[in-house]
């Protein structure tokens, strides 16, 4: 197809859903199931309607906007990604994916091409773990690892647990259970998102071609020392659970840069300090440890040796270090036929490209569960996000739009 | 005299006082100008006016107990401590030195002791910084340190600064100006304080005679990075604000255990990470600083070295820091004289003894400011104060109420 996607039509999907937003002038929060996202959940499905799709949503809230093949009966070809954010985020990361999917279906549509199989754009719930924690909830739940007796584990620093805050927007529990998809059900899923790395900026490309997501491994770590007086306590005496905790994230960090994977991550973006005043020696510390990694056993080599460095760490400062692993993702390999399509389309147009690794994860990491998975990067300046100062040029996210439909209509008329 | 204190008095006051209390069942929490915090204060005044004390309270919440000597013209002997506390605090830090102040005034009252000069019982206001993250205001601004345009500047987490709160609660401001002492319109002032580093626990002394108090800088902490995404910012990339304030934790930790004085602390005791998500690099962390020693040229010191090594960090890390200080304190000298009469008390009486340090600030450092001063310190359990876990036993602060007794009566009888 020779059709071109329009970057208005795309800056003005983005900057609409950007308006849902519970922190303007401080960048964008849209957290899962506020006031916010539950007004762009419904503005989406406004323009997927007007787009002519139908609209459907799941137990947990998974929004499919599916434009009938010519064979409905067969597998259909999804893409799509997420529209919640984390806090103070920018307007790119997951909308870009959506908004991507309804301009390919706009423009399928408006070329009267003909395909086989449906078309399906797909918001999933809560990629960002940002209210309860954990990533990509609807698309964990789709590929059958995330079930009810789960979602009560999940809950928000209110004290509420998912199924309670479902029930409360009136989604049937009963529901939950159709939730997970059959391998083989979905015929391939294709995501485009925005590069996070600055990789194909620095290399002045427009579309990546990603190889394997990287997974998360996440901890809940508390270190318990001793509560006591800032001046009171000499240095010798203390047990200061605030001075261990940075030991261990300097030793975090260290293990991270020293790791022989192509691509490995550790963070600590979570910490809580008890009591936090300014003449107390912290008697406890909470925090979150992020890790990432392309290669799950080398993911696993860092851990061990984490565990290693904390134990040490005790014996020498007499604190008590627990760690509580509550995630552990498997890395995600894209289906090679996909890639090759999407190199395909992007010679065929003229569009720059290389091949990537992901450094974050995305719900394709989890669709990959039960489909064939790919994914479109396109550039993000200097690599930011999760921060207001994201920015991705719209006309790159035309171009990989157009990439992304050549690679669905393919694949939708695959038979 | 050879009257001797009631723990039991004692124990009660100091049970009566800990009902007062924002955090049940999670130590005692009583800030600056809350509800228990004056609940306690009417308490006081109350035991006070039962024990025939006139009670006179100054423009910042000052509280003053006058037992009138036969001289009352001359300059009166003060004795006291503050009664607020930091979060989750425990039973004794302050308050025993509030309860020895009325235990001995009933004791000398009640032994019909004659004495010249007036003897009164303080409650400083506000020693800790709980509210306004400045210690000893009370004694600060009787010292004529913290004047009303000061006053100001002290803004709460609520946003309230402190002229605000007094006027709330019916203090004028007009009589702010009134509130500071003339040097030499105060004989002495003896403070009786548990001890909060362990020495008198381990060396089994009853007494502790202070011979300096060690005196805190603070600085407000400010290290900006870049926030981002925690997967898809390679390690390389990344300019982690957390990790860079871990780095300077250890290196100030490092400075303050290598420091050459006779007595160092530093302490980060309150940290506030953003935006604080699991899956988001830091792009700024907020941290206090709180440095404490007797010796103010090597305080001095160490806060050169930290500077120098924040230089690094910063270069290396491509991060800013900015420091503020907001307090610079002097550590403050007993008076010999008056460390000579608690000795002699001690030694009458059978008491046990040592010199000490104390690396805790106290209203006495203010004090000093105007008057003579002088510390009394009685064990604590492990040294830890500041914590639930906080424990001196009764019988030791009675036998250090007879030692303040008897410093105080012999004070007032000097003319």
């Amino acid at each position: 197809m020779t059709k071109q996607a329009s970057a208005a039509n795309i800056r003005h999907w983005l900057e609409t859903i950007n308006t849902y937003n519970s922190t303007p002038g401080a960048g964008t929060t849209r957290v899962l199931f506020t006031k916010p996202e539950m007004e762009a959940r419904q503005y989406v499905k406004d323009e997927m309607r007007k787009l002519g799709l139908t609209v459907k949503e799941d137990g947990i809230g998974n929004i499919f906007g599916i434009l009938p093949g010519r064979q409905p009966e067969l597998p259909p070809v999804w893409t799509g990604s997420h529209i919640d954010t984390v806090l103070h985020a920018g307007m790119f990361d997951g909308m870009s994916g959506v908004v991507a999917g309804l301009e390919a279906v706009r423009l399928i549509r408006s070329a009267g091409a003909t395909f086989e199989r449906s078309i399906v754009v797909v918001v999933y719930t809560s990629e960002e773990p940002t209210r309860f924690e954990l990533g990509c909830l609807g698309s964990r739940a789709l590929a059958g690892k995330l079930n009810l007796a789960d979602a009560y584990k999940l809950v928000d620093k209110g004290g509420r647990n998912l199924p309670e805050v479902l029930t409360e927007l009136d989604y049937d529990l009963a529901r939950f259970a159709e939730i997970p998809i059959k391998p083989g059900a979905v015929y391939g899923a294709v995501e485009l998102h925005i590069d996070q790395t600055g990789v194909l900026e620095r290399a002045g490309k427009t579309v990546g071609v990603v190889k394997t997501i990287c997974a998360p491994t996440n901890f809940d770590i508390e270190v318990t020392g001793c509560q006591s007086h800032a001046g009171g306590t000499s240095m010798e005496e203390r047990r200061d659970a605030y001075a261990a905790s940075c030991e261990i994230g300097l030793a975090l960090e260290k293990l991270a840069r020293e790791s022989d994977s192509e691509y490995t991550t550790a963070t600590i973006g979570r910490v809580e300090v008890c009591p936090n005043a300014v003449n107390v020696i912290p008697g406890k510390v909470k925090f979150s440890i992020d890790i990432r990694d392309c290669d799950f056993d080398a993911k696993e080599r860092l851990v061990a040796r984490l565990k290693a460095v904390i134990a040490g760490i005790e014996a020498k400062r007499g604190v008590q270090v627990s760690l509580t692993e509550y995630n552990n993702d498997q890395p995600m390999h894209c289906n090679p036929a996909m890639m090759a399509k999407i190199e395909a389309a992007c010679r065929q147009r003229g569009i720059s490209y290389q091949k990537v690794i992901s450094g974050a994860f995305h719900d394709s990491m989890l669709v990959g569960e039960f489909a064939p998975v790919a994914m479109i990067f396109v550039p993000s300046k200097n690599g930011i996000s999760h921060s207001a100062e994201e920015w991705t040029d719209f006309a790159d996210i035309a171009a990989g739009t157009d990439v992304l439909m050549d690679t669905l209509l393919a694949m939708a008329n695959e038979v």
